[in-house]
This record gives structure tokens, C-alpha cells and sequence, in this order.
């Protein structure tokens, strides 16, 4: 027999740290861990600068400001301030809102015009020869921003010596669509289900809400869609509106409007018409009246954004009307109260012969300038739907008189699901900077939809969430950084995906830069390796069916054309790709026309959208001097080998963070290598029954046939809505 | 400008305990939430007993029993040990089972043929004049079920000076059923969607897969149902049996089994047969090869429950066989691994003009005998389904040659879902006490369901769980009592239901008696009260339809005709309940002759059970005096009347808990009360248009009308699977 003896006072030490579920609890806290600061000569300095705090105001908004910055103060300083409870009256953190503070003090702080309404200033000021910290904005949630901003930069370890920031978003709009159904259901959701615990609204509110509300402000977002925009009617019954109204009384503090999605039978399906049209009489006056209902329940209630003629929803057209007559009509219900119409234009139809990546645009252009002033076109970020990789979508470059909001997919519909590490700010960055040429080079998107271009009165950027009642809110806990990264990218969209990852890291995890470094690299990479193992080269739509998980080149079964990914691969003796240009559908005509030509021409078209736009020989060389064959499938490779290198990165993470979620990272890095590997074999041995070529060196051979990866079946596949 | 001025220190300590989402960690730990220990002299004693720990052995068993043990004390005791750690070499815990022992120890210890081999000892013992305590048992499992015990003894607060406990469970299968689908949807699931995540299984273990096996093992939990028992064929498939796999691995060194559900057409579904006659050499063929299968992968697979021919299931009844035939089929096929199948009696056929309260008793007690020796028989606790009350089933006192198992619905399908408090323990005690007279007086439930009676090889309690992917597991906090205290009755039929609610109370929330007195005071009154508000003095199955929430007393026009409130309740002008005496459907001649009598005899029929026997007057005088009419208006307004007692409890108890916990259950109980009224209000308006008489004094006038209550429509309520 033997005896493992430690001594009691040893082992405890050794155990706690692994043995129960930290990850859970630490996974729960998102980007705001508030984790102590260990460098003393930093925690020093912060000491020194903190002393006291001051709120001005009584608002819940400046309440919930002062409680944050108590609560990530205290974690973050926690156990030092207590033996130094000498207050000496200066160094004192002041928070309060324009309004709130003397004259002395608005003296020292300069012109509030250089902020916007929800802006903030930081600065170190000194009153009465007392140095103190004034964190404020015109508004109190300025100030809740403000709030949140000096936190970061402790939590990112920035000195706070002398501070001057000056920063408001740069667009008005910064909203989450939650494609959340009734039944707590997630369309394209991998986070497990709704947080809309809608059998318990509205009198059981979920601490749940508080925690999603305050992510939500720390990063600026100001509002959330709470339904699917595939709409069921019963969300604008009284019913289920007192439930709304629970949740938008909960998020009004930090700053958070609700919205709903709008279903627009819905006067016959709750509201007894016999018709939806938008131009008759009672479905307006039904409009009118529901929006009026709305509204007195909650006051700053956002407004409603629209799926309408879309994959089988219903709409204006069903009869005779157009998108203008459907938006304007909704627009108009909603005016008096201040009340906004988010329309997607995110339309295609089975009756429509035309190539789908042109749809949109030749339906939504012709209409520009003709809807309401607060009607906002919402569009996706490229021409098909959330691709891996896509080119911007080209109505961005064509509709001057038009607001357009930008519609991103932070879950991740196409890109591996919650099991996937893939950094979407990078993609969302790509995007941003797209210049679309509308009024000469230097157009970008992110002009276009901050308002810079047009002054139009609205502008926007929504993100179609990925958050779920997971305990880590997002599966993966690196979609954590998607949501932050969204939320960043909509308060600013040109900021560096870089940084924003930096920050995250920080605040999620450890500022040790050994760990910073590698796993910045890690993310960053993440996203072009998704798009080598997935659809390199301009490839796209070619996953499975209905749940759209893992590779399915060869579906060509399905009852609408445009759904099929042989429709858009067009694979063939020949070569591969969707010709776009002059001599196929001519969407590349649907850009200006700088950007026209470098699409629509072979040799200057980008080579990572050149499938895209091109239908293109095996042997076609690329610019490596590759043949296309060759190149496709060394793409292929390249994207399971970094994968690979991101396992490798990861597993020297261990002894910076938390084994619960390294572990957890690990395991899905795992999953992704093989899925990444199941991607490349299925791609390529489908592929290669039309170029009936070999494998270049340096690709590995697939060790399951064609016809194993055809068999494989989702039958219960998250989020297959 | 007023300057709300507090010093940073002093406001730290106030807010940090509200604001982050305390409860949402607190809620996850369960019972488990190893509090510190406040009583400075209980401390002392426990310090100064515990110096060092020994485990013995290596198994992964052990190693948990270790680290379970180091994270409690670390826990419960930790702050003080690290300035103490001085070893002094005796008040050492020792932990390892028998063979592990060396001779000196095993000596001291005693005869370890007091338990079997699940079994534990916790013994103070003296080894060469050094004290120590010993945890052991037969087997590793058995250790580590000690540990959790001797865990509890601290978290109780009781004193461990002097140890001798022996403990061993009394039934051998103590399980839990999930009714959960594929597509995580949980059928009668109120706690959010299924813990199993099917998508990310294999090769992700979630967390909360090691905390739930933790959790169960700590009351003794042994087996897992992990699928619905409305079952999908597709659980068997090798997609999925991977996935099983992996859980399984988690769960075997908690010494928990996975069981599934086994469709009984499978053989025709995933197996490509032609029929799935439990005769039929190719069906036997199938189901042996299955299991072969099954068993390579998870050589100590449980078994399968089945659901047949009830409801819609598919049977052997679809083959012109019987239960018999199918069970004794599926049982030779796992009885060569050592697998058992649990067949549920739960079954009743809508063209049976029978009593629907007669005919499992009247399918099932013919074949009593006739089933293999690893085939166990599960009946819900009552003859109609989880009623708020039910009589026991009368096939507790009715097979005595064949195991039955007891099954008891955790989840509160008829008791108010999650927003309900409800605790059941009580009704499980109600029901194991209550006595068959099989072998004459004294012949309880708990003799027949632990073998005591019939010395069956098999014996267990099947629970159907009450878990979900919620935060906090179980949707209300006191639910998480329900699934603690079904696996002590699991463990031990015998205990009293007021010391498990001791137990928990201390566990999961204080130590205070001013805390648990009136809390636990509130919890056994709580069963009592959801009979008074919705179903007294025998009413049953008058709830809604479908999703089985609210009342709905007036609903008669489903298709099958026991699937009716009025089919029930009966209530016309002469009186209400259901005639199952003699002169009705003679329900009580499946009891045994001195139960019969009670039951059928309206004088001795206990009034908590009387309208489930008797069909009786408006103007029956009850043993209090009142007519029946204002003893039922009175009994809904006593169910009011206690909910709102339990409210003025609750909110009597802030100063003790976290306030997140504090606060979720404040809210539960304000919708609780508005429940009851609800339930008051519309079951009593309904019946007043027969009974044709006024509310009695004492009883509050409904504030809504009946129309309003019967329009009441819950489209999308949880768990209606």
C-alpha cells in the first residue's frame, strides 16, 4: 500500500484553481473579467490618481456609471485600497453629465460641440490647484460611456496620468439583430437559445438582461432587435408587448433602445384585415394605431426593421405595391413618435432569371431618394449572403440620397458555426475599407454608412447576433471578441481590427504580452485561414444544405436555383467560378466604374475574389505562377496548415490564463483542424472530378472518399431556422 | 450642484456585493456552494480535526474524491489553514475503499459487511495513538459518496469530532430521466434546453457535463436517462453513439451509468427492416447486434427505458405482441453486457372505454412474473399523471413477482412550471409512506420500490429531471431542492422530506436559523398549497391544454376523451368528482381490500382524495362542517392565502442570502401568487355555473370573468413537446 501524502495546506493551493467550473464563471464575464492589476508600479500610479469618487446626478444612467466604476475598480484595485483609506480631497474621479457640473469645473473642460450627443470627454483637470479625473458628456449615458472607457484603460493597463480623450460614435445606429424566434429558437443561432425568456416576462427579470445590457453600453451599442427578422405577427399583441416593454425598462438605462421586427401580414394575421396593402386605408390606420399602442408602453421604443418580399416573407408586393409604398407607409406610422423603418434589402426571387448578386441592386436603386426620411435601407455587407469572403456589395456605391445601414453576421451562419475561432473584425475591417469610388477614390464604405458622404439624418451599422443562453454567452469564447469587435467597429468603423483584438485580449484574458502577441497573431490570421480551407479564391455558397455546416459542392438538387451551390461554383471541364463580368452577368456593370473595370478584368481582378467574378481555365496561371488547379488546392492546404499553426500558438497559452478556458479553446481547435481538413478533402476531390487533375505536392492526400463526405447528415444541426 | 460625496473605500464595500451577477454563480453551484464557515468555535473544531488528507489509490474516482474534498475545506475552512501549517502528523482524513487499506487501519474500521457496494463508512479512528478520520467503502465510488457526506456534515455545520457513519443505498438504479430531444428542445422542460450540447459532442465536453456529474454524484445519483422517452431512433445510429460515448466517459468515475430510451421501431427506422415484431428473428438479430454495438463502446452502458405502445409510441402491441414480449425481447439482447430495460407501465388507450386510471394496472398485473430478471418495471407514482396529489398507483400493491421501479416527475409539468415554489420531497414522501398493505399493514411503497418486500435483484426511483441549460439549472432556485431531494429519497425511500430540506437550505444558502426555520417552514407548506390552488379535496388533470399551464377545467373538446379536464372532474348540477367506487368505475378493487374499503367508502375516503373517488354533492357536508361547495371555494382561497404567507416569508429573509437570489425568488413568488389567483378565480367561476351558489364568505370575488380566463392563449409556453 502505498500513501500519496501532501500535506492539507499544499494540496488545497494546487486544486482550487482547477477543480470547479471557473470557466463557466469567468467565460459568463465577457470582455469586463475587471482582473487585478499585477504590475505594481502601474497599480501604484492608479492608486495614486484614485481617491475618491463623485457622481453628479440621480439618474439610473449615472448610478449604473458610478456602480461599474465602483465594482471594476474595486476587482481591479481592490485589496491595496482598503489599508489606504486616507482621503485627502484631491484625485477624486468626478462623473457627471454637462448639466450637472459648476462652472469651475466646465471652465477647466473646454467646448462640449466637439462631442455629439452620446460623446464623452476624459480629462485630468485640476480645480483649486487639486488634480481630479472628470469623466462627461452632453448626455448622462456620455457619461456611462465615459465610464466604461476608463475602465478599459486600466483594464488594458494605459497610464491615466494625463488624460485628454475626446470621442463619440460616429454613427447613430449600433444595433444587434437577434434572429431570436418566439419559441426561444435561434435562427443561425450556435450559442444554444434565446435570452428572451418570454413564458416568464414580464415579471421575472433575468439578471441575464442586466449583464447583456451592460456588455452591450461598455461597448456602445444603443440598441437590439429582439426578434427574428423571419417575424411571427403575435410579438405586437398585447401579450407579448408588456413583455417588451419589461425588457426595453431594463436596457433604457444603459442606453439601449429595443426594436422589433415587423411582419408585415401582420394586420391580417392579428388584426383581423383582410389585407396588408400598404396603401389601403385600414392597414394604415392599423399601423398607426399598433405603432401608437407601442409607444405608449415605450416611449423611446426604436422602431422596426423589416424582412419583407424575401425568401417567402410577405410584403408590399403580394399586392402590386413596391418596397418604397411598404417602407413609407411603416415610416409614417412610426414619425409622430420619433420612430425609425430599418428596410432590408436583402431580396432575391426564384422568378428572377437574373444572376442573384444582382438583385438587390436592381430592385432597391431605382428607388433612391424616394423613401421617408427616417426609413434607413439596410444591406449586407456583400451581394450574396455572409460569405466567408465577398466583395462589397455595390449598392453601397450607388445610392447618394438613400441612408444605408451596414448588416453584418456576427454569428458565424457560414463560417463554422460556435465550433470555428475565426476573428470577424478583420473581415467586418476588409469591408469598411472597401472604397466604392461613389464620389471618387477615397468613397469607403465606411463613409458611405457613417453619414459622412451623404448627411443624411440616419446612419447605422447592424450585427445579426451571436449571442445565446450558453454560459459563455457566444459558444466559442473567442465570438466573444465578434460581439466586442461589432460593438467597437459600430461606435467608430475605422478603427484597426488589430487594436481592437489587443484590447479584448486584454481585458478578456491577460495583458502578459507573451500571451498578447502570439494570440493576436492567432486571430488575426483566423480569418483568411477560414476562407483558404473554406472558399479561397472568390469561391462561395458552396456549403451544405438547409443548416449550412461543413462543405457541399455538388448540391444541385435543390427547388430554387440560387440555392444551389453548383449555381454559384459552375465547376466544369473547363475551370471553375461565377463569370461576372462583360461576358456573363455583368454584375461587375453594378460598381463605379474604376471598380467595374479591375473586377470585370481578368488580370487585375484581386485573386481573392477571382472566382468570384470569373469563370476561370484549370490551368489558368495566378500570379505565384501556379496553375489555378494547383493554386486552389494549395489554398486549401494553406488554410488546414494554419489552423494547424493556430493549435500550436494556442497550446502555449496554458500558463497565462486559466486552464478551464484554455481547455476549451483547445478542444475547438481540435474540432476545427478536422473540420478545416473535411473542407479541403471534400472541396477538392469534388472539384477534381471536372479538372481531372493530380493534387499538387504539398496538399495531403484525403483519406475518405467523395461519396463519404456526401453521406455525412446534420439531421439536428443548430440554428437551421 | 449637490455633490453626492462618499469616500471610494467606503463605496466599494457597498456596491460590490449587488452589482455583478452574484446570484448567477451562486445559482450555478447548487448545493455545492461551500460556504465559509462563520462559527468561529465550529471552525476551531473542524481545524483542528483536519490537518492533512491521504488518499489511497489512484482511479479517477479517487482522484475526484481528493480534489472534491481539497475544494470544500479549501473552501469552507480555506483563509484560516494558510497561517496554521504545522503537521503534526495525526488528524489526517484518510480516503481509499477497502483493498487499499492496510491491515492496522482496516482493523479499526469494522465489518464492511454493513454495507454493499456502494456503500461508505466514516469513521473517527485511532491509529498508533494518532486520531484521523476514514472515509472508505467497498468500492472507490463508495468513497467518493462519502466525501460528499462528510462534505455535507460541514456545510451543516455538524460536528465531526466523533465519527461513525455507515450508509449505503437502499435501491440499486437511482436515476434520472431527461426528456430530452435531439434538437435540445426538452419535452415538459422549464429550465431552458438540454444540457447536451449534440452538435459540439464528441470531441467538446462542456463543463457543465463535469458539474452535473459532480452534482448528482453528491446525492447519489447513479444512472442518467440522457434521452426522451417519446424517443427518436436516430440516438442509436454510430453519429450518435460517439456522442453518447463521450458522455459517458465523463460520467463513469461519478459512478454514473447513461442509459437512452429505445424506440421500438428502430429496427424499421435506422435499421432497415421491414417490421419491428419483437418475434421476428431478424428484429431479435438487430436489437442483439445494437447492443453488442453499444456495449463495445461504453462497456458499462446502462440499459434501455422504454415508452410502447402509449400515447402514439410504437410497441409490440403493433405486432399483435405484448409488453412482455417486447421488454423480455430488448432485455435478452443487453442481458449478456450485464444491461437492464426499464418498461414503463404508463400507458392507457383512448379506445379503452376504461377508466383511464384502471387500465396500466389492468394491462400490467397479468404479466407480473413473466418478465426477465433484468427487466424492471416503471410506474409513475399515481394512476394518472403527476397530478399535484395523487393516491399511489395501485401496482405498487399489485405485482409481487415482478421489480417495480417508482417513477417521480421532478419537473413541475402540472405544478407550475419553473415559476412556481413547490417543494416536492414532500408529495415523494407522501407517496413512499403510504402504505399497499400488500403483505398486510406496514407493506409501504418505499418497502416495495427498495426489494425489501420481494427481494428482487433490481430496485431503483427514476425522476424525470428537472434540468436545463439555464444559469442556475433548474429555472427557480427551490427547484434546484427537488432535484437534491429526489436523489436523497433515491438514496433512502426513508427519509424525512423536512431534514432534506435542512439539508439544502444549509447547503445552498445559510447556516442561520432565523434564515432556516421559517424558509424550510415555507417549503413544506409549499405542496400543500399548489393542491389547494389548483387541484383540492381530489380534483386532477384540470389543467390548460397542450402545455399543461393554467387552468382549464372547462376544456372538452380534445379528441381523445381522457384527455379532457371534464372527463375528470365531472361537475354538473348533482355535485363533482370522478365515481371510481363500486358504484362507479370500481378503480378501488385494484387496491387492496383494506385500501379499498377507505377509498371507496365516501365516509372513510380521505378528504384530500375525495373527489378522485367519489362523485359527490354541491351540499356534502365535509368533517369541518362546510357544505362541499364552500369547502372547495374555501381550500383555493387557502392555496391563495399560503402562497402569499410564503411571500411575506421570503421577503422577511433579504438580510440572510445574496440579494440576486434573494430578489429572483421575490419575483417567482409574486408571480406564484398571481398564479394561484388565477387558478382560484377561473377553476371556481367555472364550477359555480353547476353548483349554482355563491362564493362563501372569506373567499375574494374574482376580479376578471370566466370568458377572459378560457380566452387566455399561451402560444409558444415551454416544454410542450
Amino acid at each position: 500500500m502505498t500513501y500519496t501524502k501532501r500535506t492539507f495546506f499544499r494540496s488545497i493551493l494546487l486544486f482550487f484553481a482547477v477543480c470547479y467550473s471557473v470557466s463557466a464563471q469567468k467565460d459568463y464575464k465577457l470582455w469586463l473579467q475587471y482582473n487585478k492589476i499585477t504590475n505594481d508600479d502601474l497599480k501604484a500610479e492608479y492608486l495614486s490618481n484614485i481617491q475618491e469618487i463623485v457622481s453628479l446626478g440621480n439618474s439610473e444612467t449615472i448610478k449604473i456609471a458610478r456602480a461599474e466604476l465602483e465594482l471594476g475598480l474595486n476587482e481591479m484595485l481592490g485589496n491595496k485600497l482598503e489599508n489606504e483609506s486616507i482621503t485627502t480631497g484631491d484625485n477624486t474621479i468626478i462623473i457627471g453629465s454637462k448639466a450637472s457640473l459648476d462652472s469651475e469645473i466646465q471652465k477647466e473642460i473646454g467646448n462640449f460641440d466637439q462631442i455629439n450627443e452620446e460623446g464623452f470627454m476624459i480629462k485630468s483637470i485640476f480645480v483649486k490647484d487639486k488634480k481630479h479625473i472628470l469623466i462627461t458628456g452632453k448626455k448622462d449615458i456620455g457619461v456611462l460611456y465615459g465610464v466604461y472607457t476608463f475602465l478599459r484603460l486600466i483594464q488594458t493597463n494605459k497610464s491615466i496620468k494625463n488624460l485628454n480623450i475626446v470621442d463619440a460614435p460616429k454613427t447613430n445606429i449600433r444595433i444587434l439583430n437577434h434572429w431570436d424566434n418566439l419559441d426561444r429558437t435561434v435562427e443561425r443561432g450556435y450559442a444554444g437559445f434565446s435570452l428572451w425568456n418570454w413564458q416568464k416576462l414580464p415579471d421575472f427579470i433575468d439578471q441575464r438582461y442586466i449583464d447583456y445590457a451592460r456588455a452591450n453600453a461598455s461597448i456602445g451599442i444603443n440598441g437590439t432587435v429582439l426578434t427574428n427578422v423571419n417575424a411571427n405577427a403575435l410579438i405586437l399583441t398585447p401579450q407579448y408587448l408588456e413583455k417588451v416593454q419589461a425588457l426595453a425598462n431594463v436596457f433604457r438605462p444603459y442606453g439601449i433602445k429595443v426594436y422589433l421586427t415587423a411582419r408585415f401580414s401582420a394586420p391580417i394575421e392579428i388584426g383581423g384585415l383582410k389585407t396588408a396593402d400598404p396603401k389601403d386605408a385600414e392597414v394604415i390606420k392599423w399601423w398607426k394605431n399598433k405603432a401608437a399602442e407601442i409607444y405608449k408602453q415605450i416611449p423611446d421604443f426604436g422602431g422596426f426593421l423589416v424582412k419583407a418580399n424575401s425568401e417567402g416573407q410577405p410584403g408590399p408586393q403580394n399586392y402590386g405595391r413596391d418596397h418604397v409604398d411598404g417602407a413609407n407607409m411603416l415610416a409614417d406610422a412610426v414619425a409622430p413618435f420619433g420612430g425609425i423603418i430599418m428596410w432590408r434589402a436583402f431580396v432575391y426571387s426564384e422568378h428572377d432569371a437574373n444572376d442573384r448578386a444582382k438583385q438587390a441592386y436592381a430592385e432597391f436603386v431605382p428607388y433612391d431618394g424616394k423613401f421617408r426620411e427616417n426609413v434607413i435601407v439596410q444591406v449586407k455587407n456583400g451581394a450574396i449572403d455572409f460569405q466567408p469572403r465577398e466583395p462589397f456589395h455595390p449598392m453601397f456605391g450607388a445610392m447618394q440620397k438613400t441612408p444605408l445601414m451596414m448588416e453584418f453576421q456576427i454569428t458565424q451562419e457560414y463560417l463554422g458555426f460556435s465550433t470555428h475561432l475565426v476573428y470577424l473584425p478583420k473581415l467586418f475591417q476588409e469591408v469598411l475599407e472597401s472604397d466604392t469610388y461613389q464620389k471618387g477614390k477615397g468613397t469607403t464604405i465606411a463613409k458611405v454608412i457613417d453619414g459622412t458622404l451623404s448627411h443624411t439624418k440616419l446612419s447605422g451599422i447592424a450585427g445579426v447576433s451571436n449571442i445565446g443562453n450558453d454560459l459563455n454567452w457566444t459558444g466559442h469564447p473567442f465570438a466573444q471578441a465578434n460581439w466586442y469587435g461589432f460593438g467597437r467597429l459600430a461606435w467608430n468603423p475605422y478603427l484597426d481590427s488589430e487594436t481592437i483584438a489587443d484590447e479584448w485580449l486584454r481585458c478578456t484574458f491577460s495583458n502578459d504580452e507573451n500571451f498578447i502577441k502570439p494570440v493576436k497573431g492567432m486571430m488575426i490570421q483566423s480569418r483568411e485561414a477560414v476562407v483558404n480551407y473554406m472558399t479561397p479564391l472568390g469561391l462561395h455558397h458552396i456549403m451544405d444544405t438547409g443548416h449550412h455546416y461543413g462543405p457541399g459542392p455538388w448540391v444541385s438538387n435543390l427547388s430554387r436555383p440560387e440555392w444551389n451551390p453548383v449555381y454559384y461554383h459552375k465547376a466544369d471541364k473547363n475551370g471553375i467560378g461565377f463569370d461576372r463580368s462583360k461576358t456573363g452577368t455583368n454584375a461587375t456593370a453594378q460598381y463605379a466604374p474604376e471598380i467595374e473595370k479591375l473586377f470585370s478584368t481578368l488580370e487585375t481582378c484581386p485573386e481573392k475574389d477571382l472566382l468570384w467574378f470569373h469563370h476561370v481555365s484549370w490551368d489558368y496561371k495566378l500570379k505565384n505562377g501556379q496553375t489555378l488547379w494547383n493554386g486552389l488546392a494549395l489554398k486549401y492546404q494553406e488554410g488546414v496548415n494554419q489552423v494547424k499553426e493556430m493549435q500550436n500558438i494556442w497550446d502555449k497559452t496554458e500558463k497565462y490564463i486559466d486552464s478551464d478556458r484554455f481547455k476549451e479553446v483547445q478542444m475547438l481547435l481540435k474540432i476545427q483542424y478536422q473540420e478545416a481538413k473535411w473542407w479541403r478533402d471534400a472541396c477538392l476531390l469534388y472539384f477534381q472530378q471536372y479538372s481531372g487533375k493530380e493534387l499538387p505536392v504539398g496538399v495531403e492526400k484525403p483519406k475518405q472518399s467523395l461519396d463519404y463526405f456526401k453521406s455525412l447528415k446534420f439531421p439536428f444541426a443548430p440554428g437551421n431556422g
